[in-house]
């Protein structure tokens, strides 16, 4: 069996001695999880959790303007920083040791799920994840994220349907060859059903699609039972994917299997994504 | 299956924002190195990624004195100070995630066997494998190591049968209750078979004990074939420890089932150790 190795410092009287790990070079897939606006890691935790526990390494993190970084950046933070972030993120799962950098899952939720989308464009990525993915503009990249709102029209950029090739992240998913879940929430007031029908048949060359609506869901997931909804279909799509075992498929409308988790609204439901 | 949670910062654009990697909670015995007086870590790095193939995270380092700190320690570096980089070792390597903290197996040559020893009574350890284990008197611990060789007749002190009460690493090999493998080289110039039947009779509480000795074999193992032989009874003794599977006894003049690795002598015959 291959091992891996890895230098390290020891610590030792105020000085310090050279060694080595040497680990089994065991490879598995890696998954980097990318929260919407105006969320946090905290929500993809419990989720990480789950997908973990199937034998991934998984990867959270906060986004410029959100949590620790939200006081200086959350008014002037752009895409192209939050692209930034994403990549850094990506490139230090894809580094660390025991993960496969050919078996990368990126899923993101409104926000990240459009950042996501475009990362696939960018980096080496097997599965794509996108749950109420967001639209914006190509215009305006390195203009405030919030600006945008102000900017463009962007309610009605998302009541019209938009063809792959006239937008950045449409253009990713058009590429895309990977396989591919998309989930609709179904009354959901920030990303109207016709986003995620742009998203939809942008897919055309992915290997397969799994296309779910979340029946009664708003666009946060503020009732539990959706986020359980949610963790079900993303945590039974990985599965499948990961392993090939082609179980039973589940709808929104199958009985959640997994068990009770704490839920936590992604977004205020109100709030401009 | 339960998880591991490791916080993360990830540099991006000069600044950093905040992650969390979420990994299987495997845990998987950890295995301790310890190079010989005039080593290095590089000797046992063949031997510690055949040892991870087997499923375990090993370390190896260097003592100081040794490779990059030897010009600042090597004439001052005392058994007190090489004893608190071992601890260090150890302590690195049982915190990190996915070690099983209570399955550490320890293994030395020569100087790095009478530390390992000393170890066993400062930290919990379940495997200690000790070859060619040097002896020194107690008195001198805070010494530079060089000047005991100048201080004490430790040649002497070493042709001599040494009860276990009367020394500090055969006390803590005599209240170790783990498994013991005790490696001795045939014509040993430096540690004489005296030394070894103090060890093997001070190993009265261990769980098991596995004495062997490598027939021709000098103390740094300088012919290629006795570093197979001594690999070949490492590993085996590990891979009994670790599953259990009570297979066919090795010994050393079975013809050695590992693959030829190249060979590199532990220390110059001739050094004072």
């Amino acid at each position: 069996m291959a091992t891996l190795e890895e230098k390290t410092d020891i610590a030792v009287d105020g000085d310090t001695i050279s060694g080595t790990f040497v680990t089994p070079g065991t490879l598995v897939p890696g998954v980097l999880l990318v929260h919407g606006w105006g969320g946090s890691q905290a929500q993809y935790l419990l989720r990480a959790r789950e997908i973990a526990s199937l034998g991934c390494i998984c990867l959270t993190f906060d986004l410029r303007g959100h949590a620790q970084t939200r006081a200086r950046y959350f008014e002037t933070v752009t895409r192209e920083q939050n692209m930034q972030d994403v990549l850094a993120a990506y490139d230090l799962l894809a580094r660390r040791p025991h993960v496969d950098p050919n078996a990368i899952a990126v899923v993101g939720s409104s926000y990240g799920g459009y950042l996501a989308a475009i990362l696939a464009s960018m980096r080496p990525v097997k599965w794509l994840g996108l749950r109420a993915p967001a639209l914006y503009i190509d215009d305006g990249w390195d203009s405030p994220k919030l600006q945008l709102h102000k900017d463009y029209d962007l309610q009605g950029y998302r009541q019209a349907f938009v063809p792959a090739e006239a937008n950045r992240a449409l253009r990713a998913v058009q590429r895309f060859e990977g396989d591919v879940l998309l989930v609709e929430s179904q009354h959901d007031a920030i990303i109207p059903a016709m986003v995620l029908r742009s998203y939809r048949e942008a897919s055309k060359h992915a290997r397969s699609l799994t296309y779910r609506c979340i029946a009664g869901a708003d666009h946060g997931l503020t009732k539990q039972a959706d986020q359980k909804a949610y963790q079900t279909l993303l945590v039974n799509w990985l599965s499948e994917m990961l392993f090939g075992a082609r179980g039973p498929q589940t709808t929104a409308s199958t009985e959640p299997e997994v068990a009770l988790l704490p839920a936590q609204p992604e977004t205020t439901p109100k709030a401009a994504v």
